[in-house]
């Protein structure tokens, strides 16, 4: 028989994670503090649990996808360490490590064998194949449970034992997020000031993302050796592409500010004497300093 | 017979440019400055000019690779009206849109025909049927000249008649570039302050850009309808994430100023009552003078 799964916060994620385990044919037990969240989960073949000892005790794999560690300890406040009773609490949520490994000493506190993880994707992409789940903490959790965890994508890793892995993980990874999304938004605004479509420059953007992620490697390995002496792409040549965003700026009325503090850690590199040097040589400036960080 | 291309301008990109014409079997003329340059390529076939008159004389197809529009003036100053005889002028540098038509008049007084463009990709790409390349401006040149352009890359395209229309979407799809690498060198640097390895995180990383990617048609969708208000991803959800990266920053030791207006443009969308809205409602902030903008 498949594994029992209980599925702990039933927002657009988690409710994605339950679907995947009810197709999958795991016997399915859901919860949330909004209980009429749980209907349209039951309605598929979800149990519906009324309360959370109820859902907790259902199950020997817990999963929580609330939002913040801080929530999750609050929805499961009501159990206690006899109904933990030694079973597998699997949070995937974001937070930093900080806050994982208070969550790590919480599940001690309570009986609860706790393994961290975040979900790399999007909930339309939860149970497919090539989906991204990263997971640190009790590695007896991840040797039990892999197989069913591997439901929610199966690109499936255990970092390491842990608990903040995943987390620290998360956040290294997660890192780029914000700012590609506000340097591709940069780009809508300046095709909108000449009435051009946003949609005509997705394509080009994408491929765009594909040749940076191609270049990643040769930067990882540059960090790692700390030798940025063979530069792909050098520091000064990056200052010569800020005069042209400045300008671009000016031409479509668009607010540029926030370059300020990234032309002002390439301005730092060169100051140190790094301007003919790789651009990955900006870890070191982030890192350092040396390089005059106002930390 | 093929057609007889010039290539001014022999850095990596340029030689790269060459050595694709060479290959592909067009007869190819290459000058440089700095005349050692043209070396290597000679013994693979090029035709070396001694001049830059020669070198416009040797073919109807010129195409420079400098660093920018100025140089590429500079090189071309000794080569007259009479001289240029209509050939095509085919530019792949950097520049802002405002530099694209200035180049554009001075190929006009010249007697060029001039195509502007942008090589999206690095010079180890040039050639592979899946490289991009765009132009605009007089499209005779592209029409006459399509064929031998695509050798450089497969993917080959007109963007319409304004001689600044590459240089604009170069800098619009560009924008990404040096924000994501921060990104990632930020996460490189967070991972090192726990000594992991930096090529431990690539695989991830480069996911995590395929996951973004794939939000950006529906993000162009949003901001091309101005509609922002069924989003995947708020900018609540963001804010609430800033928190956990000054936490991180701090545990790492690592400088996060750089976050300091991303995080402004963040604020101002959510005083303007935006906060429950996708994320992608930071393009107006980027654009309008209404959120506060602080140009």
């Amino acid at each position: 028989m498949s594994t029992p799964v209980t599925v702990v916060g039933l927002g657009l994620m988690g409710t994605a994670l339950a679907e995947a385990f009810i197709i999958a044919g795991h016997p399915t037990t859901v919860w949330n503090r909004t209980a009429s969240k749980a209907s349209p989960l039951a309605a598929k073949g979800a149990n519906a649990a009324a309360t959370i000892e109820d859902a907790v005790a259902a199950s020997p794999l817990i999963v929580t996808c609330l939002t913040t560690f801080e929530d999750t300890r609050s929805a499961l406040a009501p159990v206690s360490v006899a109904d933990w009773d030694a079973r597998a609490l699997v949070t995937l949520n974001s937070g930093n490590p900080a806050d994982a490994r208070e969550m790590a000493a919480w599940a001690d506190d309570h009986g609860a064998r706790f393994l961290a993880g975040a979900v790399k994707n999007v909930p339309a992409a939860v149970g497919l194949p090539d989906t991204l789940l990263y997971y640190s903490g009790d590695q007896s959790v991840f040797d039990d449970y892999e197989k069913t965890l591997t439901v929610l994508g199966g690109d499936t890793v255990f970092l390491g034992e842990d608990p903040d892995l995943a987390a620290l993980y998360e956040m290294a990874v997660g890192g780029t997020l914000l700012p590609t999304l506000v340097g591709f938004y940069q780009g809508a605004a300046t095709l909108q000031s000449r009435g051009l479509q946003v949609s005509s420059m997705v394509r080009f953007s994408a491929k765009w993302l594909d040749m940076i992620s191609s270049l990643l490697p040769i930067f990882a390995k540059e960090i790692d050796t700390g030798d940025y002496s063979q530069p792909l792409s050098t520091v000064d040549t990056f200052i010569a592409g800020a005069a042209h965003d400045a300008s671009l700026g000016a031409e479509a009325d668009i607010d540029i500010a926030w370059h300020a503090p990234l032309n002002d850690l390439l301005r730092r590199a060169a100051d140190a004497g790094h301007g003919g040097d790789s651009i990955s040589v900006l870890t070191e400036v982030l890192k350092g300093a040396e390089f005059g960080a106002d930390k």
